[in-house]
C-alpha cells in the first residue's frame, strides 16, 4: 500500500533532508511522514516516530543489531557525552559516528546544551558559550554555537544536528526566561553560520523555546520562522522539565499551531506512551528519551494495559510472558515474569537488557500502529482504544495489576479535546465493569502458563 | 561426514545417558565423544565440550536466545544459587529449571557444594551435611546429599546432577583432606540412594577427591569405580583451587588414566583455553568455567594469539575489530576496539556483555575445531598450532601486543609430553622472528579500518 500512496506534500526542506507527506488525519493535527536523510540504507525515516537515546554511542544495555532488528531508522547521540569520551580527535579518526558506532542508519545529535540544565552546577552561560568543567576532571571546556555545530556535530557526521540553544529551567523567573529566549535565536544566527558549509550532509534544526509564557513562544517561533529558508526542521525545546501537565499541552498546541506544516516538528525529550499519543494528536513529528530503556533497567515493563513492576513480589511465580501479544525476543521466547523477576532480584544485567529491549519494541510498535492508523484514517478511533486499554481501576483491585488510575488524566482529555479526539468518556463505566470481570486483557489471562 | 561415522564404542551408561565414543587421538588421550542426553532438541552434546555457567538461570549479560545462536547445547546451572532464589517452591511450580529459564536443551547442575569452599565463613559440615547460613538473611539451611540429589537437582530437572563431595581446599593439611576423600563416598552412596527414583530422566555423576596426593587420588577412584553401574559419569574434583600447575596437571593425568574409557570425564571449574587444551590431551571430555563471561565483564576478550584487555588506553583509537576471524556478533558488525574501549569507560553494560558473548564464541569455536582435529587424526598438529599462534615475544615488544610471556608454560610442555605432544621447541626462535615481522598475525594487520 504503502507504495502506491502519492506524497499530500513533497518538499526538499534542506539539501539533506526529503519530506514527504503521507497522510494527515481529517479530525486532529496527527500526520504521517517520511523523512529522506543521508544515512537510509533500510529505507526512509518514517513518523511519528521514537528515537532511542544512545548517551555514548550505545543504547544502556541494548546493541545496535538489536536496533537494527527492531527496524529502528535513527536513533539519538548526546554530543556532550561523545564530546568528552571518547572526544573529537577519536571521533575524526574513526570517521564519524556513524562508523565508530557501527551503525549505518540516521543519527541525530543533540547540541550539548541540555547539560546546562542536568549538568547545572558544572556549567555557566555568557554571550560567547556554555563553561563547563568536565565532571570526569578538572578541564574547562568552552561550548559554543560554533563548536557545537560547526565542529563538535560536525565531527559526528550526524544526519540531524540541533542548534545550540539557553536551555533555562521551565520554570525559572521571567526576565532570565526572556533573556535566554532571545539568545537561543542569537545562538541560531550564529549556528547557521556554522553550519554552512556542511548543509550537503547535515541538517540543522532549530529549537523554539520561551517557557510556558504564549507570548514568549510565539514571539520566538515568529522569530526562529524568519531563519526557515536556512533550517531544515523545527523543535519545541524547554519542556518536559518539570512543568504542570495542563501548561505542558498548551505550549505543544500553541507551537504545533505556528510551526509551518512543511517542517518535521521534533518534540525534546519527550517520554511517556500517553505524552506520545497525545502530542502526535497535536500534530508532532518525532520524539526522543531515555524512559523506556531507563525504566527497563528498573524492571519496569511497558504493555498496552499500563506498565509492571517485575521486581514486585506478585511476579515471583507468575509464568505468564510480559505480554503475549509483543513480538521482543524476551515476550517470543517466551521468558516468563517469574524468571525475569528471579533475575532482576539476582541483578543479572541481562534481566535489565531484556525489559529494556521489550520497552523499545512496544514504543516503536506503538509508533508503528499510529503511522497504520494515520494512513487509514482511523487515528481517533486508534486514540480511544489506546485510553481504553489502559487499566483504570477501582482502587481496591490494585492488588491484581499495577493501578494507573480511574480515568485517563485530565490533561490529556483537555489536549485531545482541543483536536476534536473526544475521551471524556472512557473509565466512566469502570467500576461497574471490573466487578465482574478481569481487568487484564481475555487473551492474557488465557495463556497456558505451565506449558511454554 | 559425521552421518557416516561408525562409533568405536557405543554404551549405554544409565537409563538416560547414551555415549558415543566417534574418534580417538592415536597419540594422545583426546577423544571425541557424542552424549545422548534427555534434553537434546538440537542434537547430542558433542565432547569436547566447554559448559557455560549460569549462576542464577541465566549467563551473565548473555540471553539463552544467544547461547541457542550459538548451537550451545549444555550449559551449568547453581544448585546453591537457585535453592535460595527463586527457591524450590517456585521451580517446582514452574515445572523445573528448563521451563523456568525457557532453555530446552541440556543442563548439568552442581550439588550445592562447592559454596562449602567460597562461602566458607557461611558454612560447616557435619557427618549429616553441609549446614549454611544464607548470605541473603539470616536462615539456616541443612545440605544433604539427600536433599541435594533428592530434593533439590531432582526439582531442578537437569540432564546431569552431580552428588553431594566435601569440598575442602586443595591445599588443606592431609588428616582433613583424607576425612573429606572418605565422607565424599559415603555421600556418593547416599546421593546413589537419593537418585534412584530418578534414574529414567536423570544422570548422576560421582566427583573424585583426595586432594594432590596420588594414593588418595588412586584410592578414591578406586572405591568410586565400585559404583561404576550406579552412575553415569565421572567428575574430577577438588582442583582448580589455587594449587601449583604442576601438581594440577600430574592430578588430572592420574584420574584420567584410571578413569573407565566408557564413561564421560568433566574436569570441574577449568578454565582457560591453555588448560582446557592440555586436559582435553590428558583425556578429559567436559569442562565448565565461569572465567570467559567474568573476564568478558572487565573487558578482557579471548583471541587465538593471547587475549587483548580492552580497558587500555592503547585501544582508544584502535579501529580493528577484537578479531576479523571470528564469527560472534561484535566481530562481524563489527564493533572496533575503540568503540568498545570507550563503552567500557563509560560502564556500558552491552560493552561488557559483548565481550563475555564474543568469548564464549570463542571457547565453543575453540572446542569445536578441536573436535574436528579429532576427527581428521589430527589433534597433535592442532595443539602445536594452538600454542605456535599465541604471542610469545620478547618482553621489549610488549607494548605492541598483550604479553604472554617468552615460551609456552613448562607445565603444558611437561603435560602434553606425557601424552607423547612434543611442544618444547615452540618459542625458541621468537626472537628472531619478531625482529622482522609484527606480532599480529597479517591477516589481521591488514584490516582497513576505516572502511566498515
Amino acid at each position: 500500500m504503502r507504495e502506491a500512496m502519492r506524497p499530500l506534500l513533497s518538499v526538499q526542506t534542506s539539501p539533506a533532508l526529503g519530506l514527504d507527506i503521507l497522510a494527515e488525519c481529517r479530525v486532529s493535527r496527527a500526520r504521517r511522514c517520511q523523512l529522506h536523510l543521508p544515512h537510509c540504507p533500510a529505507g526512509p525515516v518514517e513518523t511519528p516516530i521514537f528515537m532511542p537515546v544512545g548517551t555514548q554511542g550505545a543504547m544502556k544495555g541494548i546493541t545496535v543489531a538489536q536496533l537494527e532488528a527492531l527496524d529502528c531508522r535513527i536513533l539519538l547521540g548526546n554530543t556532550y557525552h561523545l564530546g568528552h569520551r571518547p572526544g573529537p580527535d577519536v571521533m575524526k579518526m574513526a570517521g564519524g559516528l556513524h562508523k565508530f558506532m557501527s551503525w549505518p542508519r540516521a543519527i541525530l545529535t543533540d547540541s550539548g546544551g541540555f547539560q546546562m540544565v542536568s549538568l547545572s552546577e558544572l556549567s555557566s552561560v555568557t554571550e560567547e558559550g556554555v563553561h563547563f568543567t568536565s565532571p570526569h576532571n578538572a578541564t574547562e571546556m568552552l561550548l559554543t554555537p560554533e563548536e557545537s555545530v560547526g565542529h563538535l556535530q560536525a565531527t559526528l557526521g550526524a544526519d540531524i544536528v540541533m542548534q545550540l540553544d539557553h536551555v533555562v529551567h521551565v520554570l525559572t523567573e521571567a526576565n532570565s526566561m526572556h533573556d535566554a529566549m532571545h539568545r537561543s535565536i542569537r545562538w541560531l544566527d550564529r549556528g547557521i553560520v556554522a553550519h554552512e558549509s556542511h548543509r550537503q550532509k547535515q541538517n540543522l534544526f532549530a529549537i523554539t523555546q520561551g517557557g510556558l509564557d504564549p507570548a514568549w513562544r510565539e514571539q520566538c517561533i515568529n522569530e526562529m520562522l524568519k531563519r526557515k529558508d536556512k533550517v531544515a526542521g523545527f523543535a519545541i525545546g524547554g519542556l518536559s522539565g518539570g512543568e504542570a501537565k495542563s501548561e505542558f499541552w498548551r505550549t505543544v498546541e500553541l507551537s504545533t499551531s505556528r510551526l509551518p506544516r512543511d517542517r518535521p516538528r521534533y518534540l525534546m525529550g519527550v517520554g511517556f506512551p500517553v505524552d506520545l499519543v497525545v502530542c502526535i494528536a497535536l500534530g508532532c513529528d518525532m520524539f526522543d528519551c531515555v524512559y523506556p530503556t531507563r525504566t527497563g533497567r528498573f524492571g519496569h515493563a511497558l504493555v498496552p494495559w499500563g506498565q509492571l513492576n517485575l521486581r514486585q513480589a506478585r511476579y515471583k511465580s507468575d509464568f505468564r510472558p510480559i505480554d503475549t501479544d509483543c513480538s521482543c525476543p524476551c515476550c517470543t521466547r517466551p521468558l516468563s515474569r517469574a524468571f525475569i523477576h528471579a533475575s532482576l532480584s539476582g541483578r543479572q544485567v541481562n534481566a535489565s537488557a531484556v525489559v529494556s529491549l521489550h520497552n523499545l519494541t512496544y514504543m516503536l510498535g506503538l509508533m508503528r500502529q499510529i503511522r497504520e492508523a494515520i494512513s487509514v484514517n482511523r487515528f481517533p478511533q486508534f486514540v480511544r482504544e489506546f485510553f481504553q486499554r489502559r487499566c483504570y481501576l477501582r482502587k481496591d483491585d490494585q492488588a491484581r495489576i499495577e493501578y494507573e488510575g480511574f480515568r485517563p488524566p485530565s490533561w490529556a482529555v483537555d489536549a485531545l479535546a482541543k483536536v476534536n479526539i473526544d475521551i471524556s468518556d472512557i473509565g466512566l463505566d469502570t467500576e461497574e465493569k471490573f466487578q465482574s470481570e478481569d481487568v487484564e486483557p481475555k487473551r492474557v489471562k488465557s495463556t497456558d502458563c505451565t506449558s511454554f
